[in-house]
C-alpha cells in the first residue's frame, strides 16, 4: 500500500513491551510444518498455531495486554465489560479472572454453545444480545456506563492492537527470513499488530490480509479511505471469527499503511482448508483459520514471485464439534 | 503382573538401537498437558503425540526398524508385504518408499477410503481381502511366497516391537518421573515394547493396557495363558486401529511380564474422548487414541493411588473426518 507520513500511535517498542507483559500468562506457540501442503502450495509454509494458544485463539494475548495496562495506568478498574462474537469475549473473561477482576462479556444470540460454556468457565457474566454490530456496542456502554467496568475493545484498542502483533514478534523470531505472512482480517487488530511488527522487523516481509467474500477491504486500503457503507455491518460466511465487514478506526490506518495485498476466500475454501488440516495436520483449526490455509494454496499465493517462505497464522481452533461445515449438504 | 524368568528375546538396548536406527526419518514426538483434562482426571497426565508422528501413527517407527533391520542383515530384499487394517499398511508403505522397496499392502474391504488414499500416496500396491484375520494372513503370505517380497508383520515381530518401544524411551526421557502410562493395545506390538522400556528405564512405571471392550486381555494375562477361542477374530469397536482381539505370540510373554493392568473402554468413551480433545486440546485423535485419553479420565485411574503423573499415548491421528462417531445417533 501507499506509505503514509503518519505519526504512528503504536511502533515495534510497544510489541516488545506487550511481549514481556504477557510473558509466562500466554503461551508462545510453535511454529508446524507439513510437507504435504508444502507440495500443494508450491511454497513453504510456517504455521503459526494459536489455536494452542490459551482459550484456544491469539485473543488471550490482545486481552491480556489491555487489562494489564489497564491496571497498571492507575484509576479505578472494578470489572472489565466486552462485546464479543466469541473468542475475544472468551479471552477477556480468562484475562479478567486470571487478574482477578469480575467480567462480563456481551455476546450475540447465535453464539456457538461451545464457546457461551466456555465464557462462562472463566467465571464471566453473559449478556445476550441482538446479532448486529450496533446491538452489540450499545449494550456493552450501558454495561460500562451502569458499572463502572473498563471496556476492552476487541480490536481498536492500541494495547490490544500490541497484544497482538506479538504474534508477529514470535513469528519473525521462530522463522527470521520469511517472504509473507497471511493473516485472516476482521477487525483487523491482529493483522495491525502484525504490521507492525513486520514494519519493524523485517519490512520487506509482505503481510497479506485474508477476507471473508463481501468484505472488500482492498478497494478501502487501495483508496486510503474507508469506502464501506453504515451502519457497520456482519458478512454472510461461516467464519464467526471474522465477520466483522469494517476494519476499525485505529487499525485501518496501520493496515493503509503496511498490508501489502488481500485475498479473498468462500466459505467452500474455508471449510475444505479445515477438513485437509484435520486429516493431514491433525489439527483442529476453526474457519478463519482455514481462510489463511485456503489463501496459501490459492493461486495468488502460488503466482507470487519472490515468495517463497510464508507465514500462515492459525488463529483459532474454537469450533463446535457438532456442526461441521464439510458435513454440511451445500459444501459436499 | 506375574514375574517370569524368561530368557527376555529383546531389552532396553534393542530399543535403543532402534531409536539411533531410525532417528531422523521418524519424528521425536512432543509431550502435550491440558489443564483442563488434568483438572477432570484428576492427575497430571502427559500426552504423547503419535498423531503427529510420519503417516499419521505410531507405527512409522516398527515398520521403518523392521525394513532396516531387513536390509541390515543382508540377503535379498525385493520388496515388501504385509498385511493391515490402515496404519501398519500406511507405515509400512512410507517406510518402503523411504528405503526405496517396492511394496504391497493387503487391506480389508471395508478400510475407510483416506486410509486407501494414503497408502496409495507412499506408492504401495492395494491388494483387497475379506475382513477377516484369516484371509488378511492367507493373502499376504501367498504374496510373500509368489513374488520373495519380505513380510513386515504388524505386531509379531521383535525389530517392529522394539520400533514401537521407542515411544517409551522418548516419553521416559521427557517425563523421567511418570507413575504409570496408557497404552492402547491391540496386537501388543507398542504396549510390549514400551513394556520393554519401562522395565529397562523405570521398573516401577506401571504399565496400563487399554483395550476395547470384548477382549479380556486381563483374563489371559492373569492366567499367563492365552484363554481367546480360535480362529482369531475381530472385535466389534469404532477403534478400527485396535480391534484385533487376540495379542501376538511374541507380544503376549512381553505383555504378561510388565503390564500392571488392564482398563476395558466402550465406544462411546472413546468417541467422547475423541470429541472432547478435539474441542479442548485442538487436536485430532483416532478411536484407538481415544481410549487411552477415557481410560485417563477413568474411576479406575482415578482412584489408583500412588499414580499422580500418567503418560497417555495418542497413538494415531488417522480418522475419516466424513465418518465422526459422535455424530452418529447412537453417541449422541
Amino acid at each position: 500500500m501507499t506509505m503514509m507520513a503518519t505519526t504512528s500511535k503504536i511502533g515495534l517498542e510497544d510489541i516488545k513491551t506487550a511481549f514481556n507483559r504477557i510473558s509466562g500468562l500466554v503461551h508462545k506457540t510453535d511454529i508446524i510444518t507439513s510437507s504435504t501442503l508444502d507440495r500443494m502450495a508450491g511454497k513453504k509454509l510456517y504455521f503459526k498455531t494459536e489455536m494452542f494458544q490459551k482459550t484456544g485463539s491469539f485473543k488471550a494475548r490482545g486481552a491480556l495486554n489491555a487489562i494489564k495496562c489497564a491496571l497498571e495506568n492507575g484509576g479505578s478498574v472494578p470489572g472489565i465489560v466486552t462485546h464479543s462474537s466469541g473468542n475475544h469475549g472468551q479471552a477477556v473473561a480468562w484475562a479478567a479472572n486470571q487478574m482477578g477482576l469480575p467480567c462480563t462479556v456481551v455476546v450475540p444470540q447465535d453464539t456457538p454453545s461451545v464457546k457461551c460454556e466456555a465464557i462462562k468457565g472463566y467465571d464471566a457474566e453473559l449478556v445476550f444480545c441482538e446479532s448486529s454490530p450496533t446491538a452489540r456496542k450499545e449494550t456493552c456502554d450501558k454495561i460500562a456506563a451502569d458499572t463502572g467496568k473498563v471496556i476492552i475493545h476487541p480490536y481498536d484498542n492500541y494495547d490490544v492492537i500490541a497484544g497482538q502483533g506479538t504474534i508477529g514478534l514470535e513469528l519473525l523470531t521462530q522463522v527470521p527470513d520469511l517472504d509473507a505472512i497471511l493473516v485472516p482480517i476482521s477487525g483487523g487488530g491482529m493483522t495491525s499488530g502484525i504490521c507492525v511488527a513486520a514494519r519493524g522487523i523485517r519490512p520487506e516481509c509482505k503481510v497479506i490480509a485474508v477476507e471473508p467474500r463481501g468484505k472488500e477491504l482492498w478497494k478501502s486500503l487501495e483508496a486510503n479511505q474507508r469506502l464501506w457503507s453504515n451502519p457497520p455491518q456482519f458478512l454472510d460466511t461461516i467464519a464467526e471469527g471474522i465477520k466483522t465487514q469494517q476494519v476499525g478506526q485505529l487499525t485501518f490506518p496501520l493496515l493503509c499503511d503496511h498490508v501489502a495485498g488481500v485475498i479473498t476466500v468462500t466459505d467452500k475454501d474455508m471449510s475444505d482448508a479445515m477438513k485437509l488440516v484435520a486429516e493431514r495436520m491433525k489439527i483442529v483449526i476453526e474457519a478463519a483459520s482455514g481462510a489463511a490455509v485456503a489463501a496459501a494454496l490459492s493461486e495468488q499465493i502460488n503466482n507470487m514471485e519472490g515468495v517463497e517462505k510464508v507465514g500462515v497464522i492459525l488463529c483459532g481452533g474454537n469450533v463446535d464439534m457438532d456442526r461441521l461445515p464439510w458435513l454440511e449438504e451445500r459444501f459436499k
